[in-house]
């Protein structure tokens, strides 16, 4: 173990400088080079997808002697139609609006100081993510075409793939002149390259965990450095006294139903008292027949007998599958109350044709994304317009919701004078 | 020292929930009910005058007692026009534009979504700071134009000073109809009151450190929540070959020798071999006969004799007092280099007349303030224009720089549709 922590320190003392020296070189690289530098790394990606695709299949021959679920054994697959897809998304990056350079505010002072705040890139950027392997490149585009360099730390599951991946992005970015230190990742799956990073306060600038909660859990609980996380989506939708009713259907059964394993998916459903027992019934009959099953209060149950007790607790679970929890509640109040008490300021919709009633939930709740009659399932950096994210941020420190180039970028001020001195 | 820290985690848990349910309170207040509550904090603060000086009076008998430095004790000493100045403070603050709901951008989707970016307030802030009571009344003011809460632990020197500022601020609050949850300090001076608050991770949302170096890197290496800290300021102004040599006179003189002890103040002074052996001899003798001594390199030394020897390790110093580290660089890419391998990413400038030049300097360097043609010490969020500010922010994430009311605030999505789906 201690020659493992003296081994990641040892690569972290190196590779974070290097990294920084290499992001510094992006940030002065033409917006025309760094995109030229993300297509060469996807011409790589495809030009070795054989090579990639071997050394996955070490890691599927390590998992099937492992055991584990199939769930997990599709995430660690890669085919040549994968690296496809992942060589797209670097050439879909490319294609996106520079992030860097834009000027954010300008402004003159009295004296004659001309101030502005323009956006540049964070620096060196520490991705810590689990088995699925094409988010290490889908990270490293975002990361590159920001500016910053990236240390990818994947699982120790992926080690062949990350590394045969890796080589491919250092190829491109060699093949356009770009420096390839701006990619790494560690030599060795060991735990101590992740406690190696999250310590690196002053040598790495943001931390980025992708995975599943005890991940996130303990990059949030060791880190010494800025994290960037998804902790938990328990959305809300509020179908409110005055939704229409077609509306509510269709919006509560994509919220739910449509994927229920990512992270704005709704959770529970909020019904106001006074539509209920005409509309329940038919929510209820909507979702049964995709499969939903619910965990519904008392006031619930009376309306649509049969239906599964509601815990307390059940109420703060993100189910992230086919369960629904189900509330009446008596007005927009009550329904902010409970959105407050049981909601993770992720997502939070409200179904309703009425603007006061919209307006007082959208400003009584706290959520990173309030939707007025949409499904939270938009909360997405694609459906944001985005082009790509590299995560959903609930946290509310630099940024919140998806994630995409712009809250990539962190910011400084160019004051120019004619040799102005402070009085 | 475990009683300690069941008290202090006691109150953490009792205090941090009230100060959020106040935040939102404060949140849905409109702009003219929080400039009310701050103008009748400050109508308290001058109502209360006599009896936070008292209180202040057994703080500075505790010093006295104990001993210690003239500029601590100046520091730590509060009279009724310093009273004065922290209630004008308050309606300055009061005075600012609303940060709060600002859209800071607005778009549509192709499937009609209307997306906004919105100002929001942070919620619960965490202000840990030294001897200057007034800090705390400072920074109270800020978080309340801005939405937040604050918790504030003040040094315990000024415990007394600080819990006679706290009983007027909330006064106010309670006069004015706010919630005076909104500012709260802990019951007592322990040490364990501040490990509480930098361990709150969900319950305090952002701790903003203000203190010596000691304060901020103990904050930095034991938080568990994210910190906006001032960290080190070691800025350079460097003096181009196309200086304008009375222009660089000034600015140089001002920039070392306004107030050598904040942050913004230069530490060392880079100038162009090429100008430096007529300018050089000039700087040293304006800098001289305002009281600054110098730490040169060799080449400096050959043009000025008699200045003492810097060692490798004074170009890594900040020195907040008299004292100027200075070298003769060959152009710009030298100053960049230096800049770079010993400075702190704070704020640095170059005098020139040529524009290419101080592009190239500004663009090779990566400070969050980068100057040209005017003193450093311009750094500050008054002389920024942002009316206050809480301090300077040296880290890369959510903001650098002079922090003011702006940087105060996060953001979240509003989301308007007509009942789209996502597909």
């Amino acid at each position: 173990m201690h020659n493992d922590t003296d081994s990641a320190t040892a690569w972290l003392r190196q590779a974070a400088p290097a990294a920084r020296t290499a992001s510094a070189a992006l940030a002065r690289m033409p917006e025309a080079a760094r995109n030229d530098a993300l297509r060469a790394a996807a011409a790589e990606l495809l030009a070795q997808s054989a090579a990639i695709v071997a050394a996955n299949a070490r890691d599927l021959a390590a998992f099937d002697a492992g055991g584990g679920t199939a769930a997990f054994r599709d995430r660690l697959a890669l085919t040549p139609a994968r690296v496809g897809a992942m060589a797209r998304g670097l050439e879909t990056v490319a294609a996106l609006p520079d992030p860097l350079g834009r000027v954010l505010a300008d402004w003159t002072r009295p004296n004659g100081l001309h101030i502005r705040r323009v956006a540049v890139p964070i620096g060196v950027i520490g991705m810590i993510y689990e088995s699925r392997p094409n988010v290490g490149a889908d990270a490293a585009g975002l990361c590159l075409k920001a500016g910053s360099a990236v240390l990818l730390r994947g699982g120790s599951d992926s080690f062949h793939s990350a590394a045969a991946i890796h080589a491919a992005l250092t190829a491109g970015l060699r093949a356009a002149g770009a420096p390839a230190a701006a990619v790494q990742v560690p030599p060795a799956t060991d735990r101590a390259y992740v406690a190696a990073m999250l310590g690196a306060a002053g040598l790495i600038d943001l931390i980025i965990p992708r995975g599943g909660k005890g991940l996130v859990k303990r990059v949030l609980a060791e880190a010494r450095v800025p994290v960037l996380a998804h902790a938990e989506g328990l959305c809300h939708t509020y179908v409110h006294a005055a939704a229409d009713p077609g509306m509510a259907r269709r919006i509560v059964a994509n919220a739910k139903m449509r994927r229920t394993g990512i992270c704005g998916a709704t959770e529970t459903l909020l019904i106001d008292a006074a539509v209920a027992d005409a509309l329940l019934p038919l929510l209820i009959a909507d979702l049964s027949a995709l499969g939903c099953d619910f965990r519904a209060d008392r006031r619930a149950r009376a309306i649509v007998p049969g239906l599964t007790a509601a815990s307390d607790a059940d109420f703060d679970t993100e189910w992230l599958d086919s369960i629904l929890s189900v509330a009446v509640v008596d007005g927009v109040d009550a329904a902010i109350a409970h959105v407050r008490r049981h909601g993770s300021e992720h997502t939070d919709a409200i179904v309703t044709e009425d603007a006061a009633a919209a307006h007082r939930f959208i400003d009584g709740i706290d959520s990173a994304v309030a939707m007025w009659n949409a499904s939270t399932q938009f909360c997405d950096g694609g459906e944001f317009g985005f082009g790509a994210e590299i995560g959903i941020a609930t946290g509310r420190i630099h940024a919140r919701g998806p994630v995409g180039l712009e809250q990539l970028t962190t910011f400084r001020y160019v004051v120019t004078g004619s040799g102005q001195v402070r009085p």
